[in-house]
């Protein structure tokens, strides 16, 4: 049986930024937490998953944001996977005003992991064998390779952070909304303040916990655009996160 | 005309910690928007005081945590004001179970502040002038001065942070729980690993804006007490917030 998950969420005041309108970490928030209902309905939640030994990656998440909503609006997030390969599995994400209107939407991939081994399993069979809803229009899906690279010649910003608290979910990793936050943190604050997040393309490569130090840094490019990558800031300098950012005048 | 407000919540997976429980961020975010609403009926919402060139200042917060809620739970907050005075209005919040369990409850104090002179006035007539609810059992009021004090001897734990973008909100200064964000992750890996937040009384002094460095110390007493301050870490060392938090096994 296919499940098409619809949450509808009247947005709150701390939900918004300094402008009034929704903060790309609520919505994110608001979307992992859809994706979670739909994938408890499927049987394939962060539990279900857990009690086989095995965890949710997320790998990449492209957001492109159509009309940013405001305080009080009501919003729904409709998600629902659209395809099922050995090692991966794409989610479609559509955000929608009370009349329709498209204000967000995103691709996603993600992987399964071995708890014990930490590292990536091909789907287990129960996650193979789910339905995924038939008529649905998918976005055009993400390559595993990301379109851009971020050369380390000269980073416009770095800055270092240590992994907190507050950043950690039940896997006991860093969620995945808490690397958005450092990158755009790291952005200058002239582009805050005169733009708005377009769109961004997010590359998941390492987990990361409590207490370990990151290094965030950036470039600005031409068009609007950021390049951003996170590392250990230890010497392994593990890959954690690459990501592109596009703004415009809001 | 008095007015409560009940507004009902269902935990949602980001708004959990790492063991699963309500996080107290989440819930302070729920309360303020509780409070936030019934301040609208009331005709003192921040808009409404914003049109008139005022804005609200929270002064203390004192929260208290009976039993945590966790994922998926269905929780209801009311909030009221409890008395108005010639500075400072009190208002009540409690949270409750689908069975009314009494889950946490918190009083606070507010004050009212000039846009213009970024200063302290009475409150307006118009906030004055408001019935508060009838037959209401109210929180011990607070005291306008704290019963503890930072002794600046020998701080066990002391860190800066830069205030950032995301901690900004539309009265373009930092909200309230980001203070609180900032001082419970200070707080020791073992505490947080195998004891809850009980309590936790804040006292605001300043508000801070975008870019401050401000100095995050705490001290560990007995009994499980930590007492915190914030302040700014330029010369001014100006007093931002100061609070005590007391701790149980979990």
């Amino acid at each position: 049986m296919a499940f098409i998950q619809t949450d509808t969420f009247t947005i709150r005041g701390y939900e918004t930024d300094a402008f009034g309108r929704l903060s790309i970490l609520a919505l994110m928030n608001l979307m992992q937490e859809s994706a979670n209902r739909n994938a408890i309905d499927y049987g394939i939640g962060i539990d279900d998953l857990a009690r086989q030994g095995y965890g949710w990656m997320l790998m990449r998440f492209r957001l492109r944001m159509h009309q940013y909503p405001r305080y009080g609006q009501t919003i729904r997030v409709i998600t629902y996977p659209t395809s099922v390969e050995k090692y991966f599995i794409h989610r479609d994400f559509r955000v929608v005003a009370d009349d329709d209107t498209l204000l967000a939407d995103a691709a996603s991939t993600w992987l399964v992991f071995s708890i014990d081994k930490r590292s990536m399993v091909p789907l287990p069979d129960f996650i193979r064998a789910l339905a995924v809803p038939a008529d649905i229009s998918s976005l055009p899906r993400l390559s595993l390779k990301p379109d851009f690279q971020f050369s380390v010649a000269e980073p416009s910003h770095e800055k270092e952070v240590t992994v907190g608290w507050f950043s950690i979910d039940q896997n006991q990793h860093v969620n995945n909304v808490s690397y958005v936050e450092w990158l755009l943190e790291a952005v200058d604050k002239k582009r805050l303040e005169t733009r708005e997040l377009a769109e961004i393309d997010l590359v998941y490569r390492t987990e990361t916990h409590w207490g370990d130090q990151l290094r965030i840094r950036s470039i600005s490019e031409e068009n609007e655009t950021i390049i951003h990558r996170i590392d250990y800031s230890d010497e392994s300098g593990k890959d954690v996160l690459l990501a592109r950012s596009q703004w415009r005048i809001s």
